[in-house]
């Protein structure tokens, strides 16, 4: 069983450099990597705040979430 | 050929989930991964500043910083 990483961007600068090198980085043996754009996927911003994201980029990996550099606080993309 | 990845930390509880969950999720096969302690190998902090790590932990991969989350600034570590 693979482990779900989602990683949520909202396709700024910063996020888009931490999607092609971390989140593209991540083991295909080990994980499943879903991205979501949240600024596109609305309907996502409740998950990610449920799973503790406060800004982006930020990657959801086993249940925890890790913020990558900083790009935009959630509340910019209400 | 490998792609060098460095990750960066101090120890702190921060930093030990994001080297569980992130540095060791890199993939293999792409990524050779080297884990500095910056808390002990003080010698290595001009390294880290030199490729724009400001605080840890931070992943250094192909040239450019990602912080992960905030465990410590690095004035913190001399």
């Amino acid at each position: 069983m693979k482990t779900k990483a989602t990683f949520y961007h909202a396709g700024c600068p910063v996020c888009l450099a931490a999607e092609t090198h971390v989140a593209q980085a991540l083991d295909p043996v080990r994980y499943e990597v879903e991205i979501v754009h949240l600024g596109q996927a609305k309907s996502r911003l409740a998950e990610a705040e449920r799973a503790g994201v406060k800004s982006v980029p930020a990657l959801v990996l086993a249940g925890t979430a890790y913020h990558i550099n900083f790009g935009a606080g959630l509340e910019a993309l209400r």
